[in-house]
């Protein structure tokens, strides 16, 4: 990795399809971001109804790149699996939207963009640690103005995975008028304990790299590579169960005899080490902390008097909760937290928990019970939209 | 932990008990480490049948001061609640014997101790990188030869917890004539790819350290504290169960309002710092790395043509495997395969998973089941003891 730690950040000169809000936004930490600027990207086109709008939310790690070319490494988008032509968010049917998340690092508001003061003067830095901490309510907020702005007054669905799902609760929950259905996939009302302490290794991991310097890394032409490196691949476990894990590395090792240490790895080092260091060309550090701040301080019963279902009251929003059973990181007794809460307000609400031993990765996966289940939900929720 | 970064080591100037063995050990990687140095502690006396001896074999982070205070740190031993006066591993009945790992930091051979020429010439530098891929194999062998030294021809019992478990395996596995009854505790006979895994973590956060300077940070008088805090951040949280990190820590900001995001920790957060920043006092990264490196390498299986149970067969060692509910760690399965192992060999063992929400960390807190399961076990097998 010593390469990458000097390398140029391989996103620059990357222009994003973004909206400009010169109003800004109202953030729950009392700053008034201005401007308030929203990359996204959109499949398929709106009907003359406006009823076929699926805004998809993107993971921790993820972006609006949802189904087509990634700009920066030129691999596939993250979830071409399920959302395209003839997929079970159908490209042809629907009117998929994506919007990098406030705080990300492909085109939004964040800290990697120029800074501004209160008035919305840029001042020829970019934010960095400056940037005001943002919630999964701020990057809701966020992206109904996107809304409004693309003209969608109501969402047919809204769909994510993991931090993604902490928005689809977020929203449901924000604006019951605006989503017609749910489907929070892998997530939980809040962060658990031992989540945040992985987490917190990772800020850690990289607060301690030298290159850090604070956050002001541009500064010196450097990025964090080594520290977010160290980060990623702690959260790269995470996601992983452990059969999945076992059976891509198991105990092989990377090449010749045992006991030259410094030299061969376990193929699951070199593993991490790769994904670490590939990471590193596409992600931001201070949007890292940014964004693993945002899903540790996720607490939905605390933003309702201490209670899930209080969010959820009286909700004509249609949900479809999916976990994964060898998920360790947003185990099954999480969505059935939520589905206790929906259920305690007679909410509409379905439950699948996916047999799988992919873990947490599962909902960006080959996973054929997932798209069954998704198609499903859409096909039984369409013939209730009018 | 910027202050710990380039303060001096705490244990410089600490005199360890310890036999010098001219002649050295031939390692498993073909190197002869001349001389050996083992580090111990013993506790009680050696009686005239020489049948009361038992050997407690510690974990990766522990050292030979099982139960006194340690001379680093000032806090008490580590295994005070079950070794001692009138305690399950009596040491008014038991002479009591723990050796520092070779590999280890507080005496014996390793890492931080003189570099040495293939004649056992000092060569003015510590070991550092340098020092020899160790394996759990040559732990025990060099804790045999301290064994010779004491004048112990067979321990009465082995026992150990995690890496401690690995010891008593390969103990028993490789001079099952030298023990009478063997007690492995939350362990396996190899680490699986998700222990590996967060061990590489570790060792990414100290190669990732700039103070870290390839391991020849005593050069520059500093040591890699940042990285070896995560490492240990890292390590610690497998240590916990979910259950016990959220009772411990929960969500409770240590401090004031929300949202003034780089100010107000979780109160996991500022543990866990806490616990990386004391732990960099008193160990060496070199030796972590060692260590890590000889538990990633621990493979009974691999060691007797892929047969755990080839390692045991005819054995006359007397087993009490110990496993508990919530370690994710050295999961129950783990215990259940040695279990499975030693059952195909006819071999005399009793297993018990102790039900505790602690996690791995159980084995060394007060587990009042893991007392009872211990003593009952030493009292029946001393029934035996001829």
């Amino acid at each position: 990795m010593a390469e990458t730690a000097r390398a140029p950040l391989a996103t620059a000169g990357i222009t994003h399809q973004r909206v400009v809000f010169p109003e800004g936004l109202a953030l729950d930490c009392g700053v008034v971001l201005r401007p308030l600027v929203v990359a996204y990207r959109t499949y398929g086109r709106l009907n003359d109804a406006k009823s076929n709008a699926i805004l998809i939310c993107h993971a921790l790690t993820g972006d609006q790149y949802v189904a087509e070319t990634h700009p920066v490494t030129g691999k596939p988008g993250w979830w071409t699996s399920m959302v395209g032509p003839g997929l079970p968010v159908d490209t042809d049917r629907f009117f998929v939207i994506c919007a990098n998340v406030l705080g990300g690092c492909m085109g939004s508001s964040g800290p990697r963009e120029e800074m501004t003061d209160a008035e919305g003067r840029p001042q020829g830095r970019p934010w960095g640690m400056q940037f005001p901490p943002v919630t999964i309510r701020d990057m809701v907020r966020a992206q109904a103005k996107l809304l409004d702005r693309l003209g969608v007054p109501k969402l047919f669905s809204v769909i994510g995975g993991s931090m993604g799902g902490m928005q689809v609760l977020e929203w449901a929950a924000l604006h019951p008028d605006r989503v017609f259905s749910a489907i929070p996939i892998a997530t939980a009302t809040h962060h658990s304990a031992q989540n945040i302490a992985f987490h917190e290794i990772g800020r850690q991991a990289i607060n301690a790299d030298p290159d850090f310097h604070g956050g002001e890394y541009w500064k010196h032409g450097v990025v964090p590579a080594r520290g977010l490196a160290v980060a990623r691949m702690t959260a790269h476990i995470t996601y992983l169960s452990e059969e999945a894990l076992t059976r891509k590395f198991g105990r092989r090792l990377r090449t010749g005899p045992m006991l030259t240490f410094s030299n061969d790895l376990f193929e699951v080092e070199s593993y991490l080490q790769h994904q670490g260091s590939s990471f590193v060309q596409r992600f931001d550090a201070n949007s890292y902390l940014s964004i693993t701040r945002a899903m540790d301080y996720f607490d939905l019963a605390a933003e309702h008097g201490g209670s899930v279902a209080a969010a959820f009251r009286n909700t004509p929003v249609r949900f479809c909760v999916i976990s994964f059973s060898s998920d360790w990181l947003f185990p099954t007794a999480m969505s059935r937290e939520i589905v206790r809460a929906l259920n305690a307000v007679a909410a509409n609400v379905s439950f699948v928990e996916i047999t799988s031993d992919k873990g947490h990765d599962a909902f960006l996966l080959d996973e054929p019970d997932l798209f069954r289940t998704v198609s499903g939900f859409l096909a039984g929720a369409a013939e209730r939209w009018r």
